[in-house]
C-alpha cells in the first residue's frame, strides 16, 4: 500500500474554515506523482514526453473536513485497464477517512492520440493490488 | 439554460499547457453560486449561516482540454432529491464541449447534521428543467 | 485609466473569511492581460513565442480585506524603463481602496537573455500615463 | 536558521512550464506557519483567535525559475519591529538562490484594530537573528 502525506495549509482553507473540496484533486495528483517516483516510472508530466496521461475522469466522495494543519495520508491504488489507467485514494487523518476518490487517466501521444502505454508502466502496474472497497 | 461565463487565466493552466483539472471543480462552483444569486437564493457559502450546503461528491469527465484566454460556457442544471442538492455542468469552448461535470450537495446545520433544505430552495427547484442527458 | 473587473469566488477566500493574500496577484495578472488585449498587444504569455515577460518583482500593499462576493475593480497603469514593463495597481470594493500594488517585468528571448521589448510595446506604452501616486 | 521544505507539484507550475509567481507567496507562508510552529508559538490563523496577524505588505523578487519537482528549501528569519512582524525568505533549488521576498504582518484584536503582539511572540523574537542582507 503506498501512502503519501501532504500537511494542509492556510490557503487550502476557505471561508466555511475547512478545505476547499478543488484541492482534493490537487492532494490526490500529489499522490499519484509520488506513487511513480516511489515506483521508478518516468514521470509523465512532461509537456516534451513522447507520451503523456491525460486526466479522463475525476470523483470525489467527501466523508469528513479536512482542515487547516492536518497530517493527511493518502493511500494510492493503481491499476491498468487497455488504455486507461486508474487510480483510487483514500485520505485520512485524525484516525478518521476524510475522502475515497478515482481518477482515470488515459495515455496520449503528442499528437493527442490515444496509444498503448508505456512497457514498463504496464509491467510495473501488473504487480498491483487493486481492492474494489473504497468507493 | 442557466449559463455561467468564465475567461481563462495564465494562473490556471500547468505545464501542459492546458488548464489544470482541479480547476474544473472551481468553475462549476462558480456556476453555481451565479446560478444561486440569478434565482434570488440566499447565498449558501456563509459561515454564520443558519444552514450550509456541504459538497458530498463530484465528478469530472474532460473531453477536450480548456486553454489559456478561452471564453468558457458554462451550463448548470440543478435538482433536489430529498436532502441533496445535485447540479450538472456542461462546460464549452470555441463551439465544442470540453466538460460535462455532477456535483452532489446536502444541507447541514450548523452542527454538521443533515437537515431539510431551506423552503426557497425546495420551491425553486421544483420549478427546474433536469435532463439526464448530459452525463 | 484601464480597469479590469473581478467577481470574488469562494475558492479565493481563506479559513479568516477574506480572499487570501496570494490571490491578489493573481487578480492583478488578470488586470495586466486584460490591459495587453484592450491595447491590442500580442499576447506576451505563450511558451512558444519568441520573447516573453517574465516576472521579476511583485510588492502588494493591502489596506482592507476582500471577501467573497466582492465586485473588484483594478486600475492598472503600465511604463517602460528600458528592460523593464512596470505595472501599477489600485483595487477597489465597496467604494475603498483595498489594496495597491507593482509588478515589475522583464523581456527575454526563448534563451532567457534579456532583451529589448518588442517596437509594439514600445510606442504603446509612450502613450501611457503614469502617476506616482499609488504607493 | 530555520528552513522549510516543498516540493513542487503539477498544479504549481503555469503554461510556461514554470512555478506561477503567486505560489511563491503560499510557500512563504507555509514557511512562516512552520516556523510559528517549530518556535512554539500559537497558532495565529485561527478565526476565533483573541488576535491574529494580517497580511500588511508582501515582496517578492525572483532570480531564476522554480520548477515542477523541485525541493525547495526556504530559509525564514523573523523580527519585531512595534506593531509589526516581519518576516524575510531565501528559497533555494538545485544549488540556486531562485527568490527572496519579504512579508509585514500587523498584529490585530477581533474588531481589526492594532494591538501588541502577544507576550510570547515578543519574547521569541528578542532571540532571533536578523541579516539585512537578502534583500
Amino acid at each position: 500500500m503506498f501512502l503519501h502525506r501532504h500537511k494542509v495549509q492556510v490557503y487550502e482553507t476557505d471561508l466555511m474554515g475547512i478545505v476547499h473540496h478543488s484541492n482534493y484533486l490537487r492532494f490526490y495528483e500529489e499522490a499519484r506523482v509520488s506513487w511513480a517516483h516511489h515506483k521508478g516510472l518516468l514521470d509523465y508530466q512532461k509537456p516534451e514526453s513522447a507520451y503523456h496521461f491525460a486526466v479522463y475522469e475525476t470523483y470525489v466522495k467527501h466523508i469528513k473536513p479536512a482542515i487547516f494543519g492536518d497530517d493527511l495520508e493518502i493511500e494510492v491504488q493503481a491499476e491498468r485497464k487497455g488504455v486507461r489507467l486508474n487510480f483510487q485514494y483514500r485520505m485520512r487523518a485524525r484516525g478518521e477517512v476524510l475522502s475515497v476518490g478515482k481518477t482515470v487517466h488515459v495515455s496520449l501521444n503528442k499528437d493527442l492520440q490515444l496509444i498503448r502505454m508505456p512497457k514498463n508502466y504496464i509491467e510495473s502496474l501488473e504487480k498491483e493490488k487493486w481492492t474494489e472497497i473504497w468507493l
